[in-house]
C-alpha cells in the first residue's frame, strides 16, 4: 500500500507545482526554550483559501476526468474544505456547489461565493445536508468530493509536510491536527518514505476524541459529540484515513480546551501568526510539555488561519467610523 | 549629509548581522488587483522584540563607548522602543532603565520587565516623565537614548528597508507610516543611495498630522494633540528626523481612522498577519485608492504588530477553563 500512496503523492505534487504556495516556516525562540525541542512550524495558514484544505481539494480536482470536470464538483462543508474546493474549482474554470448549514456563518458563506462557487443552503442536520447534496447530483451529475475520505485529497494534503521536510530537513517529530485524518494520514505517508524514523503524532482535543479512541479500540468510532473550540476537527475519523493511520501514524495526543486557546494566544501574540483554533491543537502538547523536552526537532503542520474577527474588529470599527 | 548618513546605515548593518532577524517579505494577489500595483510587504511585525524599533535601539546601543555601557541605559516610552531597548540590553547586556506611565496597559510593562529592564513608573505626563528620566540619570549617568531623534537609531531603522530593496530588488514608491519620524528617515536614507528614483511616501494618521503640516509649511510642529487609534504614531517629530524627510521625503499621506481599521483587519483577515495599528497605516492608502493604479511597484514597511488581543481572547479563555 505504502508504494501506492507515495505514487499518488508524487502526482499531488506535481499538480500543485506553481499553483499552491510554497508557504513559509517559522521559527521561535521562546517556543524552543518552553519545550525544550528545536520547533518547525510550517505556516498553512497562508496557504491559498487560508488552510492546507487548498492542497486536496485542488488534486482532487485535477485529477477528475475531462467529462467528470464539465460536469462540476460538489461537496458539503461548513468550514474551510468548502473554501478550498470553491477557488480550487474557480482556477481550474470547473463550476463548483457547497452544501452549507443555513446557520453558517455570512462570513463563511461570503468566502465561498466570492469564490466563484454555487452555495447551496440546508438545514443544520447530517440528513438535511446528504440529502441535499444528492438532489443536487442528480440534477447535475456533479462529482461529489469528501473532504477528508479519498485518496487525492490526502495525497494533496500529504504534500505539506513533504515541502515542510524538503524546506527544513529531518525531523524527529511530525505533529498534525487530527480531525477527519486527512492531514494527518497525509503526513505519516509523507514521514514514511522521507524520513527514517520520525514518531507522526496526531494533535486531537480531548473533547473531540474520536481518532484517539478509534486507534486504541481498532474500531472507527463515528458516533460522538464533538464539543471543542477547534471548529475544523469536529468531523469523525474518514474509513481510508482510518486504515493509513493504524499502519503508520505512531500515537494520539489529547489536549484540553484551555490548551488549545493558550496556545492560539501563544502564537497570535508571540509569533504575530492568525491561526485557528484546530491549528493551535498542534502547538498545545509542545506547551504543555506533553511533547518535547530532549532537544528533539519537532515538525508541525500550522492548518490553517480562517477565524471570525467579528469579536476583535467590530467596536473599533464603530468607533473609527463614528470618528471619520 | 547623505554620505555620511550612508555610513552610519553601512555600520548598522554590520553591527545588527547576526542578531536581528531578515523578516520575511509578502505579496497578496488581492491586495495587488486592489491597488492595481505590485506590492511587497516588509513583516517587520515579525521582528525581535515585535517591531522595526529593535533595529535601532540595538544600534544605539551598541555604538555606545565601553564606559557608557557600564553605566547602562534609559528610555522613556509606553510602546514600542521600550520593549526594543529592554531586548537589545538584554543581549548585549546592559542595565536598563525604562520610564513607563503608571497607567500603561499590564501586557507593555510585563514585556519590558521580561525582558529583564527595571521599569520605572511615573505619573502620566510630559512633564513627570522627563522629571523622572532626570532623577535616574543623576543616580545612575545612564546613557539615554531617544526612540526616534537619534542618528544611530535612525541608521539602525534604515536597515528594514536596505533589507527589503535586497530581498525584493526595486521599487517605484516606497511606503513607511510616520510617527516620530525614525522609520521614514531611515527609509528615505535608503532610497536615496540604493534607488535611482523611488519616491518615499510617509503615511500619517489624519488625526495626527504633525508630519504632514511640518513639511507644509517647513516649521516643525510640537504641540498637537493626536486622537488616532495608531497609538505608535502619536509622538511629534524628531529634528533631526524633520531635516531628513525635508531634503528626502517625497510626500506625506493622510488617512481617516476608518481606513486604518479596515486595512489592519484586511491583514489579519487576508494574510493572517498580526498588524498594529500603526503598521496598517502604511497599507490604507493603498485599499482606498490615495496610492498605487498604475502598476508600480511599491514596497511597504509593517512596522510592527504589539496588539493587545485580551478583546479577542478574554471571552474564549473563560468559557474553555469552565470545561477543564
Amino acid at each position: 500500500m505504502k508504494d501506492k500512496l507515495w505514487k499518488e503523492v508524487i502526482d499531488a505534487q506535481e499538480r500543485l507545482q506553481e499553483v499552491a504556495h510554497v508557504t513559509p516556516v517559522f521559527e521561535s525562540s521562546s517556543l524552543d526554550q518552553i519545550a525544550k525541542s528545536s520547533v518547525t512550524l510550517k505556516a498553512e495558514n497562508l496557504q491559498l483559501s487560508g488552510s492546507f484544505k487548498f492542497r486536496g481539494a485542488y488534486n482532487a480536482l485535477s485529477a477528475l476526468s475531462d467529462e467528470e470536470r464539465k460536469r462540476g464538483v460538489i461537496t458539503h462543508s461548513s468550514g474551510n474544505h468548502g473554501q478550498a474546493l470553491a477557488l480550487a474549482a474557480k482556477l481550474l474554470g470547473q463550476r463548483a456547489f457547497v452544501i452549507m448549514p443555513e446557520n453558517a456563518p455570512t462570513v463563511k458563506r461570503e468566502a465561498v461565493a466570492g469564490y466563484g462557487a454555487m452555495v447551496v443552503p440546508c438545514a443544520p442536520t447530517q440528513s438535511s445536508r446528504e440529502e441535499k447534496t444528492r438532489e443536487i447530483i442528480e440534477q447535475t451529475s456533479a462529482a461529489f468530493i469528501d473532504s477528508h475520505d479519498d485518496l487525492h485529497v490526502i495525497a494533496g494534503q500529504a504534500t505539506a509536510a513533504v515541502e515542510l521536510i524538503e524546506q527544513s530537513g529531518s525531523f524527529d517529530v511530525l505533529l498534525a491536527p487530527v480531525g477527519g485524518g486527512g492531514l494527518i494520514a497525509g503526513t505519516a505517508i509523507a514521514a514514511s518514505h522521507l524520513l527514517d524514523s520520525a514518531r507522526v503524532i496526531g494533535c486531537e482535543p480531548a473533547a473531540a476524541d474520536d481518532a484517539y479512541r478509534s486507534l486504541a479500540t481498532g474500531e472507527r468510532i463515528l458516533d460522538f459529540t464533538p464539543r471543542t473550540i477547534a471548529d475544523g476537527l469536529r468531523t469523525p475519523l474518514g474509513k481510508l484515513n482510518f486504515e493509513i493511520m493504524q499502519q503508520l501514524v505512531d500515537s494520539i495526543v489529547l489536549v484540553s480546551e484551555e490548551e488549545i486557546v493558550r496556545a492560539m494566544r501563544f502564537v497570535w501574540e508571540r509569533m504575530k501568526l492568525i491561526i485557528e483554533p484546530s491549528s493551535a491543537v498542534a502547538v498545545a502538547p509542545l506547551l504543555s510539555g506533553a511533547i518535547g523536552g530532549n532537544g528533539e526537532r519537532i515538525g508541525v503542520i500550522l492548518s490553517g488561519g480562517n477565524v471570525d474577527l467579528d469579536r476583535f474588529f467590530a467596536p473599533i470599527e464603530k468607533t473609527s467610523a463614528g470618528k471619520d
